[in-house]
């Protein structure tokens, strides 16, 4: 595969156009493009993506593109709507992987939208990010994976090699978490943060309370597109491990992993417990919890009893909220209403944006 | 009064001190004085702003200091907690007013602390600002009068002369509303937002909740501090009036003042109402509210019967809530539990050390 010339820079220096390699064409990849594409002139906001060439989607199913002067983004979100795949005579069609595609395609961003692996432990999405970084790309990543497992290695890079890497919608999709305690409390000492970050145990512990048992309750939030086909990092507090591990390695300074995390999902709960704690006032949580003491940083997901006035009580079916407790203010709460796709398409075309406007 | 020397500064362009005016030292003055003298320590974040001189402070009644060297920000602070105002015998002691202070002394940021005018519609600060900015220094306000009558203007001439305008904690204290619009939803465009912005009345309509009437329940709070010595700008729903038109000016690109806002207090509503309204799942609260649309900006003020399950319902005594909505996520809430005055000093910190680091 023959290298690309480099961009071709204004005499401002800024990048005439923005060139994206998309690793990872799923729900969110897809959100993102009709967007983009199809519903632009209904998000005015997004005028600042308007330059933006994609250089390359990678699929691990459906095919990948690749072209020096762009793919046609459109055409990709049509062939994977309708066959659910890219269609073979479309132009830059190649069997390219991700690894492949962040080595040697011309691009400035690379937007990492493959799954969570926790058994992988990040990879391969941390390998794509440490790539581009390393060439120079910014990096922007909806994937949990690498910031639970490698963020202090991968902001490294980023830092000496003087590109961004963000990773907004990885918790809380794009309400501004990160963000937030980045360029929000400059100056506050952030002691720890607690909340409800996983919308599948949410919506399943919210059946429960209505009378629905475990499975059933899996069920219907499988059925409404809640949970995935493997409902077992959801259920098991993988996904809320790998969340609070992104918190505690961004926001608190520390280096841990999701195996870190002392983790104990819903698996064992009770549809006559989830009863029992409303009756007498009381709401089955599944909390995340990270914080910092004299020694280091931790981390920890389970269940717990809420109670009706407490701030979290309130944050039912998809909803998440994150509490941040600093030195200087009284918790300030961010909270997140009735989160879709867009939302998560949001934290990635924000990242994007951020990087715009640095460039 | 003799101009002093601009700053030196070193070869970076960086200043080498940040020279700081305060118009005001009440409470918030003296928080934010506290924090950076006596319980520095406390808050390594603080660190920030420790090259910090403050080249004056001006009080209405209890005199003014200024000195090119810099004042005795302790000595000031320890004067003012024992005799009330400032001794006659500290160095710079003198009787400057905020307009001539703004207009001579040499600083870097004017930091205005005096307290809301509505019948002045924000004079005199908005005049110490207006001096400051045309003047080439920075300008951060904790008195919301300046953003609710002059934003516009304001905000043109910073842009003209490349100074910061800055106010977080003109709304919900440091807890950051304007930060996060600005810069931690690039891309999005906001409808509007709505919340519970003044803590007097929403610890008063607690109470009444409880079985006060209003007259007791407005006792109760200025004993406890929460309201001032005239509660009519609370009760009356001004102070409330003036965060939105804050909001709909700096979010909402509105030219609006306090005047403009469709207004309410709670003046009106009786203990039978509130009790009424929660026997019936409903407790009352004064929602304020800001929105776009065809005609224009709108901004309203009233109290409304909130349901117990709304995320409103659980924000009590002097807690304040903002619910942002966009076009491409759904509700963004920020919530802010138990302020004091930390808070609301933190929010001018945070300010100050945007500065510093832009500096």
């Amino acid at each position: 595969m023959k290298l690309l010339p480099t961009l071709a820079r204004g005499s401002s220096g800024r990048a005439e156009q923005m060139r994206i390699l998309f690793v990872g064409f799923g729900n969110v990849g897809r959100t993102v493009a009709r967007i983009l594409t199809k519903e632009r002139a209904r998000f005015p906001g997004m005028g600042a993506l308007d330059d933006l060439v994609v250089a390359g989607i990678v699929t691990r199913r459906g095919g990948s593109l690749a072209c020096p002067e762009g793919i046609d983004l459109l055409g990709a979100l049509e062939s994977m709507e309708t066959i659910g795949r890219f269609s073979e005579d479309m132009k830059g069609f190649c069997g390219m992987t991700g690894e492949e595609a962040s080595a040697v395609l011309d691009y400035d961003v690379l937007v990492e939208l493959s799954t969570l692996s926790i058994e992988n432990r990040g990879e391969p999405a941390s390998t794509h990010i440490r790539t581009a970084l390393g060439r120079g790309c910014h990096a922007v990543s909806a994937n949990k994976g690498p910031v639970a497992f490698s963020y202090r290695e991968l902001s490294e890079i980023a830092r000496i090699t003087g590109r961004e890497f963000l990773f907004e919608t990885a918790v809380m999709d794009g309400a501004p978490v990160f963000n937030l305690c980045r360029s929000c409390l400059r100056g506050c000492s952030i002691s720890a943060v607690d909340g409800i970050l996983n919308s599948t145990t949410n919506y399943i512990l919210g059946r429960m309370e209505e009378g629905a048992d475990l499975p059933e309750a899996v069920k219907e939030a499988q059925k409404i597109g809640v949970a995935e086909a493997d409902p077992g990092h959801d259920v098991d507090g993988w996904d809320a491990s790998a969340k609070v591990a992104a918190l505690a390695n961004v926001i608190l300074g520390g280096e841990i992993t999701p195996f870190d995390v002392d983790r104990r999902g819903i698996g064992e709960v009770t549809c006559s417990e989830v009863r029992e704690a409303l009756r007498s006032g009381k709401r089955l949580k599944l909390i995340c919890r990270a914080w910092k003491d004299e020694k280091g940083i931790h981390g920890k997901v389970g269940v717990e009893e809420i109670s009706l006035d407490h701030p979290f009580s309130l944050v039912s079916g998809g909803g998440a909220v994150l509490r941040i407790h600093t030195d200087l203010m009284g918790p300030v709460i961010i909270t997140q209403e009735n989160p879709d796709l867009y939302d998560t398409a949001y934290g990635v075309l924000g990242d994007l944006i951020a990087i715009r406007q640095k460039a």
